[in-house]
């Protein structure tokens, strides 16, 4: 519907400014490889952790294809998809890698249109349709992965889409095209889109 | 600016659903009380964790107040702020509870003029202004405590705003009014309000 936004260079985001694209609580998909296999998937239960080193973390079920390839290659990118591919994000969180049919397509990207782009590491796959991406080094605790499907990553690279986030702050307003908005999962097939930012004075305490 | 809209009775959220209340990303606010010193802050950092048991994580840095009230009382409760209250919790994100003028103010709530209501438990102060509540007591882990300032608790009760959360969902549409709109932090006093719920078919594969 508004996959053909032609898409800009991605603007590489600073280091201890990268937990900025998870902080406004977007739904993430989770892209990893390992021993050439590739897969997807989406992920609502994510977030920063610290600013410097850059730390983010990220809930992934046991059952998940995505898991073994994260635990066998020790890393993994977080990309913030916007709604130009809401119904792909919606389809790669519903579907397991293990499903897909191997005599029509190699794996999810392929089966669902995903195209995807190299940031800085060959063997992490980013998202095109997406605005933001996080390429990030497991940093293992077998204890918070066993028993809460919690993993934390440092962020090695990261980088955003320039129509919507400009000087480490995202910069939607009311000009923004709504195939650019981010994706908050609600439920079903149910989103809410963000719109334009909006600033306010903290206030003052009281006499 | 929107904190005069009327609120009705919070309406209960079933536990294996308490995780929708976070789901989309939202700011939260985290009360504490422990010998009757109470405290609030702002965390954009939180998700949820598990559906059953209900489990919910956020990060709360070693300087806080909050942090202190928790290790010593076991529990917290996590309170989506709605817009109209996007001032105030732009101030208790950016204050401490130590730094409270005590001559004027016995906390942070009085001096910002945040009202707290009681939910399930007398000592979990809930706030007023908010469209979401989740009361939980502390899973320890302090490992993940000392090392990420991350906290995992377990929800022990939940309640939503009925005007904008029903049958487990939020329901946010065109005629939400702006300060029922939960906040999505950017950076300074920048926010990013959600507006109304869209829903998409998930993608078919390809042929």
């Amino acid at each position: 519907m508004h996959a053909n936004i032609p898409s800009p260079k991605p603007l590489p985001v600073p280091l201890p400014k990268a937990y900025r694209l998870l902080n406004h609580g977007p739904t993430v998909l989770v892209t990893s490889t390992h021993n050439g296999v590739r897969n997807v998937m989406a992920a609502a239960w994510n977030m920063g952790l610290n600013y410097e080193p850059a730390l983010v973390s990220v809930v992934i079920d046991k059952a998940t294809l995505t898991r073994e390839l994260i635990e066998a290659s020790g890393k993994f990118a977080l990309n913030v998809p916007a709604r130009g591919i809401a119904a792909q994000t919606l389809a790669v969180g519903r579907s397991s890698g293990r499903d897909v049919d191997k005599a029509k397509h190699p794996d999810k990207f392929t089966a669902y249109g995903l195209n995807t782009f190299m940031g800085s590491d060959p063997d992490l796959p980013l998202v095109e349709g997406c605005v933001g991406w996080l390429e990030c080094t497991l940093v293992p605790e077998p204890h918070n992965q066993e028993r809460y499907d919690l993993f934390i990553g440092e962020v090695t690279a990261a980088w955003a889409d320039p129509r919507v986030f400009a000087n480490g702050h995202w910069a939607y307003n009311a000009n923004t095209p709504v195939g650019l908005q981010t994706l908050h999962y609600v439920a079903g097939g149910t989103f809410l889109a963000v719109r334009e930012a909006f600033e306010v004075a903290p206030a003052k305490t009281r006499p």
